[in-house]
């Protein structure tokens, strides 16, 4: 099957929170172990969390924040990788690409070396629309 | 027409809360009645809704807390079936499927006995993908 | 290019928060941009951003309040239009459409003659749900 023929997950990721992430990468690993190509395109408190060692970080909400260390628990015994991890592990596959907003990047003083090296584009929401148009699930997260 | 000419809504239900259970349900109910198939994927917070007697308590998330009790009695006032009402009257239609993410069960100690007898499949993420890959409508909630 | 030919974005604007409404209003006029039509339906907490004034009040969640004075500031110096004046700039171009929630409208008490004179249509889900069937492109945000 050749590249074009692959059917496209893309993904705004607007959220930074832990549980978002999570969903965001189980969702790209999964297209990934499909076949699929998996398209995120990171802004706002999501692009924040592309700054290195910061998705270590993220956590949850206000609203779920009593929640945090017990989730963090039960995924350590359920050996789940961190969501970076499987950000890096899913490069590997060549068929995960990382969008950075160019202006989320702006606003919150966010330059490129800033970034971790998975980035493959900083770019505007146009590259993003290009790519869901032709793409066969659309998500914002 | 055939069941698999029928139009698809395909949704990731990741929130927990009143308002989003409630767009959900009025987007679900409302391509039901277009003759759609509605395909729900509980995850996280969403996948403890489905919860026995979990859902009657969702409420608003912090942000918008103060604004509950005057959203339940709106509610009332329009006659608005709740929630899990929605869901059951759904289900009866025959076009609404819902599925349970498993590695979400995992996480929060949640067993199959636990969850109300509506949820149609206990699946991981390669199912609801598959459903959406063929969907007219994916979002995520 | 006839209109029919024009691919399409469909959003359900759900939240009322600036970051939201900044993503919300970012993807549309990119899709404008590029000769896409664009329809938001606004819905719950989007529908009240919609009543006249309310819009330029829209701040951020209680999670990210911290930052909101920053992010305002930011903008403001990047000469960023708020969100209102991005939503008139994009209603002269034809291609947007803007829908009011009216199952919304009447839980929240908003009357017509509340709302800005830019929504093209008070509608259910239905009319939505019959535009994003045949979008190229669908989120909810």
């Amino acid at each position: 099957m050749g590249e074009n023929d692959r059917k496209k997950l893309a993904i705004v990721v607007q959220s930074g929170t832990l549980d978002k992430l999570y969903c965001t990468f189980i969702l790209a690993s999964t297209a990934v172990a499909m076949d699929m190509e998996a398209h995120l395109y990171f802004t706002f408190w999501g692009l924040n969390t592309l700054v290195k060692e910061a998705m270590e970080k993220a956590g949850l909400s206000v609203t779920y924040k009593h929640l945090e260390k017990q989730m963090r628990k039960n995924l350590e015994r359920m050996k789940y990788p961190r969501p970076y991890e499987m950000l890096k592990r899913l490069k590997q596959s060549g068929l995960l690409k990382i969008y950075a907003c160019s202006p989320s990047m702006e606003m919150f003083g966010v330059k490129r070396e800033d970034l971790v090296p998975e980035v493959d584009e900083i770019a505007g929401a146009a590259a993003f629309l290009e790519v869901a148009a032709k793409a066969d699930i659309t998500l914002f997260i």
